[in-house]
């Protein structure tokens, strides 16, 4: 069962609305904060599309929906919640604005989550100047209403409890939190993706494949495999009897084999936008954005569903945990609403606040 | 059904006897040559397992397995098939003798596919002094016999014909061949898993994440995503109403930024091969190798079958081929045994030889 009582979510584009729809799904009530004045709308077509996964997910009915309500400024988003996730667009100035606004305004124990796919939260927490020690960075992929990761990072000035009670918090709408270790730039998942999305470049710049072959060639090999198992464990099976060190001997002196292109940066031309925008409307433009989605969502909760069976019915990876999820998901939808609900809620913010406070505490000390 | 009548494996590790498997079950028979003196212990653990998986996909019963023997020599292995794949250890000047002796050996008409992950099929056909044209590359994913995707490319010296082919070949025994456009080394598939795996040893080297952190971070992220679509069609879905281009002007930028440590190769020292097998061991010892690849074998069944009754029931991806490829065997399954069965091989290995024998002419002509 969620901890959080109730949440703002800053910022309503993909991500945004991503987390406003696991929140609300999830019986969390959300304020949200866009300036833009197609937020709404954007946000309720995101709306549509995880309650339709999610029904599939937990087809014996949902929780009650949390209650969105659209704020006027962040200061009245954030005031009345203990949780508050940050989704703006990656412009330091603007995280800048935006977190100390945050900062300023909301109950000195609330959590601070930052969507940034890339900023170091040391940069970001500079900006807060009442209580910089409750910011993480909050991880998440998209579709965030089904994809199970958040990587968690703190910053120089961000207190361990802060990040225990992030993780806590995430972990009860059904997430994998994976705290990171050290504080880089782009954390892990990205650095991985950015390394790919590289090498895709100059695959498509030097004419080697079309995007829709690269796709293929991806989604009919190890795609399949990451699904299910990391590169790591991948290779240890991979080296056969022989395990990890046979692997990694074997296929260690490769690394200095001139073969990627990685050591530059592909120019990031309007040629080359053209180019990989033609080659995806060829391989893509048969379908709407909106219908792409309902197609990987549906391949998302199918892939997730097949793993929860798997391990004797105790599921795999991201199947054990949808297990667990979906269980969840259907005891709230169970649970009696108005009396119980609210007598729960009391007692878990006052948890939240408990631990949130420590790290003041700590502070003062 | 496959068009090939015999076939012969050279090289029967991992990814050998993987090819092995998938050939053998679907009814083509099979020489091998492999002088390791444990390879046919080897190769019959690699059928154990396959065999399992299959009969996962095709509960109602497989189809009669072809018919395996152990050569001597190469000479002995090839001499009376009409399709060799190569898959001895990444030597040139290995390649190079093992492919001149196929070559000497094998009937003028059959296809050479080459295993290899990174060599040019131009610097190994060399080698090949009668017909270095029905050479190709034919590159496979790790499980051979569940993982359908085949790289196909072709060297300066490879006929067109000899592609087409070989793309009949790979697709008859249930796989998704796609040709590369121009010969590059290590293709296309590996040229993405080098720069994920060059980051990750950088991430490991620097203490941001452990390898099981790594693999989580994969496997409950991009890896659910990469299942059923490729990166790029997944950022156009991500690119949201505003599609493809809208993501390529958000996130091009970030190619500038000093994040990712791909300009350098890790040192690949005894200390990093200490750490990544330490830390793999922490990750997997509680399971044997032979256990992983089981677990990992009903994973990826379970997931192309989910994926095969997406898409109103027509499936998706890798989905569509698993439809497509069970009722193949299924129906080879249903086959009366003996006389229909020899008189079609008959009839296919004439087509195969037809069209094999079209490159030679048109060399002559």
């Amino acid at each position: 069962m969620s901890i959080v009582s109730k949440a703002a979510a800053i910022g309503g584009g993909v991500i945004g609305a991503g987390w406003v729809a696991r929140l609300l799904l999830n019986g969390i009530d959300v304020s949200i904060y866009d300036p833009d004045p197609e937020a709404s709308r954007k946000v309720s077509e995101v709306m549509k599309g995880a309650r339709r996964a999610y029904k599939q997910m937990v087809p014996g009915g949902l929780p009650k929906e949390g209650k969105l309500t659209f704020a006027k400024t962040i200061a009245e988003a954030v005031h009345d919640v203990d949780f508050i996730q940050e989704s703006v667009p990656e412009r330091l100035d603007l995280k800048h604005r935006v977190l100390a606004e945050i900062d300023l305004h909301a109950p000195a124990n609330a959590i601070v989550g930052s969507s940034t796919s890339g900023i170091k939260p040391t940069d970001m927490q500079v900006a807060m100047k009442k209580h910089p020690e409750r910011l993480v960075v909050g991880h998440p992929f998209n579709p965030v209403y089904l994809l199970p990761l958040v990587e968690i990072v703190g910053g120089e000035q961000t207190f361990p409890e802060a990040i225990e009670v992030a993780k806590e918090i995430y972990a009860s709408i059904g997430m994998k939190p994976v705290v990171i270790r050290k504080e880089i730039e782009a954390f892990v998942g990205d650095r991985l993706l950015e390394a790919a999305w590289r090498e895709a470049l100059w695959l498509i710049k030097d004419g080697i494949c079309t995007v829709e072959e690269l796709d293929d060639i991806m989604r009919y090999s190890f795609g399949l495999r990451w699904a299910q198992m990391g590169m790591f464990q991948v290779y240890r099976v991979a080296g056969g009897e022989a395990g990890m060190r046979h692997f990694m001997a074997q296929f260690g002196p490769c690394l200095k084999w001139p073969w990627t292109k990685l050591m530059d940066v592909p120019e990031f031309n309007d040629e080359l936008v053209d180019l990989i925008a033609t080659q995806s409307d060829d391989q893509s433009d048969k379908w709407s954005i909106r219908e792409l989605e309902k197609i990987r969502d549906d391949n998302l909760v199918a892939i997730m569903e097949a793993l929860s069976k798997q391990n004797k019915g105790k599921g795999w990876g991201a199947g054990e945990l949808h297990n667990d999820y979906t269980k969840q998901l259907a005891k709230l939808a169970a649970k009696k609403p108005k009396a119980s609900k609210s007598a729960e809620k009391a007692k878990a913010t006052k948890a939240v606040k408990a631990k949130a406070e420590k790290p003041k505490k700590k502070k003062k000390g």
